[in-house]
């Protein structure tokens, strides 16, 4: 693992490293902030997993996570959102590079290097864990739009790993949207059963349970109605008993402008079930 | 005047505006956050002015001053830092675009258009009280490097019209350092005396005066001990009576990791001066 840049930020430090990874085949760029605790005890990992087009650095330059994560002694990683390099790309930006969706890709030409899920479940984890000072028994996730996606599913579908999760704007039922529809058809194939592993709603209807979630939604957000159907969610929470605060934000976009005025809320949200 | 974006954010609205300048003879752009009291009442302007290489854009994205403007009830006005466009340029990043100093340049080939101390002490000042619910006798501004430069010496040559001042690794005396001896000598040419008038330490020397100044200053810092020089600040202040407070802060470099951190310090103690 190389050290890309080592910032004094918020009294901690905001790192960007890179290495060679086995899941995704090529070299890996991610960020991660310390927060001054992490100079004298292990602290929690909170992980952030970004949307469509971002790499690790949208979120660690716009996010504005470090205050709060400063404050409450969390370690927030931000993960790139797909393999790069040489790896398969499509000229479209919700396919390919910059769209891996947080799965195992099992279609040519994506698989064997579109594990976005193996490379943030396992393989990062394991570095994370030997690199940093991180307590690896305390993990919450959260993440925007296809990262919400992928804070849900993953979270879902690995019971016991985080403690916490939450989600701006999104994407909850990627199955039934365009979005989902054409990243799956493509990760996946065109067969829908290999797709609700993949899907909030579809793996809550399934039974797989969180205690609870966290969600900030814009009621201005272009994508909402398409992309996002929040209400979706809501139901199959309602339906599994799960303790879902979906939060409503008129005049909110999808924007950066909007995750950051909710950010500090979530890193709360989160380190009050991960410092306890 | 034209809106390019209007987000909302942190309760308020993030905008950025295009209008033809006559100062500098073409188009330019502004940020301008409105807090939420805006809603409601007139509120104070604190200018923040970018350093070299920036747009209005970089802090925008990377300052993180809308949470403390929000709860402070200030208006954040975030210029350009040099007329674009079909304007002169040179290849380096320290002089020509992205490099204007915040002075009315008198030399070929950049008098007539570098204007930035007109555009943003006069054109942009009634642009912004026309256009926006700001009171305009109640005005800050602060920035960094060149633009900690640019606050400086504003607010020292315009006495009266800042209520106060602040700075992030400003260059407090340009006229003794690389960058200022560079962009000095192309923009008002070899007689040095003229270059006092927009130099800090200079202009404090010469007998301007403000009441206090509050200065952060990384000691990890590239260009601290070339292009910065602090203590000549701290000295021409001790000696003229004027209340400084310089905070060196260990670890911190020149970016915006640094800036952000210290924001929040920095818009408070702009409001509580601002909003008595």
């Amino acid at each position: 693992m190389e050290t890309v840049s080592d910032w004094a930020s918020h009294g901690g430090r905001q790192i960007v490293c890179r290495h060679g990874s086995e899941a995704t085949g090529g070299e890996m760029t991610f960020a991660v902030f310390l927060p001054p605790a992490a100079k004298t005890e292990p602290c929690p990992v909170l992980w952030y997993l970004s949307g469509l087009t971002c790499t690790h650095a949208n979120v660690m330059e716009k996010g504005e996570y470090r205050r709060a994560a400063a404050e409450a002694g969390v370690i927030v990683v931000c993960p790139d959102t797909s393999p790069r390099g040489d790896a398969a790309d499509d000229p479209a930006y919700d396919l390919g590079q910059g769209a891996g969706f947080y799965l195992d890709a099992t279609q040519a030409p994506w698989a064997g290097r579109y594990n976005m899920k193996r490379y943030v479940t396992e393989e990062l984890p394991a570095l994370v864990g030997a690199e940093f000072p991180a307590d690896m028994d305390r993990q919450g996730i959260f993440g925007h739009s296809m990262g919400g996606h992928g804070a849900l599913t993953l979270a879902l579908s690995l019971r016991g790993r985080f403690r916490s999760v939450s989600a701006f704007a999104p994407i909850v039922a990627p199955s039934l949207v365009p979005w989902g529809e054409k990243a799956f058809g493509a990760y996946l194939g065109p067969e829908r059963a290999a797709w609700r592993r993949h899907d909030a709603v579809a793996l809550i209807e399934d039974g797989a349970r969180v205690d609870e979630i966290l969600v900030d939604q814009g009621e201005a957000d272009n994508f909402l109605e398409r992309e996002l159907r929040p209400e979706l969610l809501e139901a199959a929470c309602r339906d599994a008993g799960i303790a879902l605060t979906l939060r409503r934000q008129p005049g909110y976009d999808h924007s950066y402008y909007f995750i950051s005025t909710f950010m500090a809320d979530h890193v709360r949200f989160h380190a009050e079930r991960l410092t306890k």
